[in-house]
């Protein structure tokens, strides 16, 4: 039980994915994740607390990211530079994980109490990045206004580039998508 | 108990935020909110199906606002100014409320589970715009952008607005932080 399973945290999360798109998140156990993965229970506790935190253990890695590009950009860069440089420091982090995040985001999306997760994760993103941006010396809104247009983005470059018929890197999408909102909010 | 109550509703929301304010949601009872109203049980539960609801009331007809407004501006109108008269509409909801509005924002703040509610109200307040945006004819992701950026404006407008130094009408906050939001976005 105790012995130590090669890439057991990444064969749970696989196999979590797989079943709660098989046959939904709610009627999935951690006995049944355990079992396509390979390996015991027990071992699933020692990675995640609960089925949920599959799906959310991400969270961290990510928020860390976010705040390390958004506070090491050049002091000279204004906000949505800064912003910029948080959201291609993100994008590393999912390379090669498309099919793993069209996965999640069709779990996520069918059931309601893990879309309000999501949307709990994606405040304390927001919360982060504008603190990042205070410490910066941004003041408020600009600060709040930043982060938040910031997860405005991600929300809807992820959207797309997880779509069925997008091949593009995740960066392209999400730089596009950045451009999109600047243009937006100057066509008037 | 039948007999009509003037502004019952009205008087059942008043009670219910003091008492949330002075107590805590979840220390609150129904009965208490009642007594404190000066009305019964019964009556609360003709006008809110429970406690919660009496925070949450307001977002059909807020709903209601934003899209007319955004479906009625000029067809020619580019989607940003489409969307500024939805949160001029919605403004025009507030008038006379920031007491009320400051007192919901200090209940919502300091539980988890109703900041989590709010969250997903405003999820939905965008996806409603996204959608009435669509119906105007404007393209993804553009639609979808709009909308949420539209949603981080009243987010971070709304808690300018009932910041206890400020004094100048809700219209006003808003259309200075939509501006600031453009003008975060042209500043490279």
């Amino acid at each position: 039980m105790g012995r130590w399973e090669p890439n057991a945290r990444g064969r749970l999360a696989n196999a979590a994915l797989e079943l709660y798109n098989e046959h939904g998140f709610e009627q999935t156990t951690v006995m049944e994740i355990a079992k396509r993965a390979g390996l015991t229970e027990r071992t699933f506790f020692r990675h995640y607390a609960d089925k949920r935190e599959v799906l959310f253990a991400g969270a961290p890695a990510m928020r860390e990211l976010l705040v390390a590009a958004v506070t090491d950009a050049p002091p000279s860069a204004p906000p949505v530079d800064a912003l910029a440089a948080g959201l291609d420091a993100v994008c590393e982090m999912f390379v090669g994980r498309r099919e793993y995040a069209r996965k999640r985001q069709a779990v996520i999306l069918a059931n309601a109490e893990l879309h309000e997760r999501e949307l709990v994760k994606l405040a304390t993103l927001s919360a982060a990045v504008a603190e990042a941006l205070r410490r910066r010396g941004v003041t408020e809104p600009a600060a709040s206004l930043t982060a938040e247009a910031g997860i405005a983005v991600f929300k809807i470059g992820f959207k797309r580039w997880v779509a069925e018929a997008e091949e593009r890197e995740m960066t392209q999408v999400m730089r596009e998508t950045l451009d999109q909102l600047k243009n937006l909010t100057t066509s008037d």
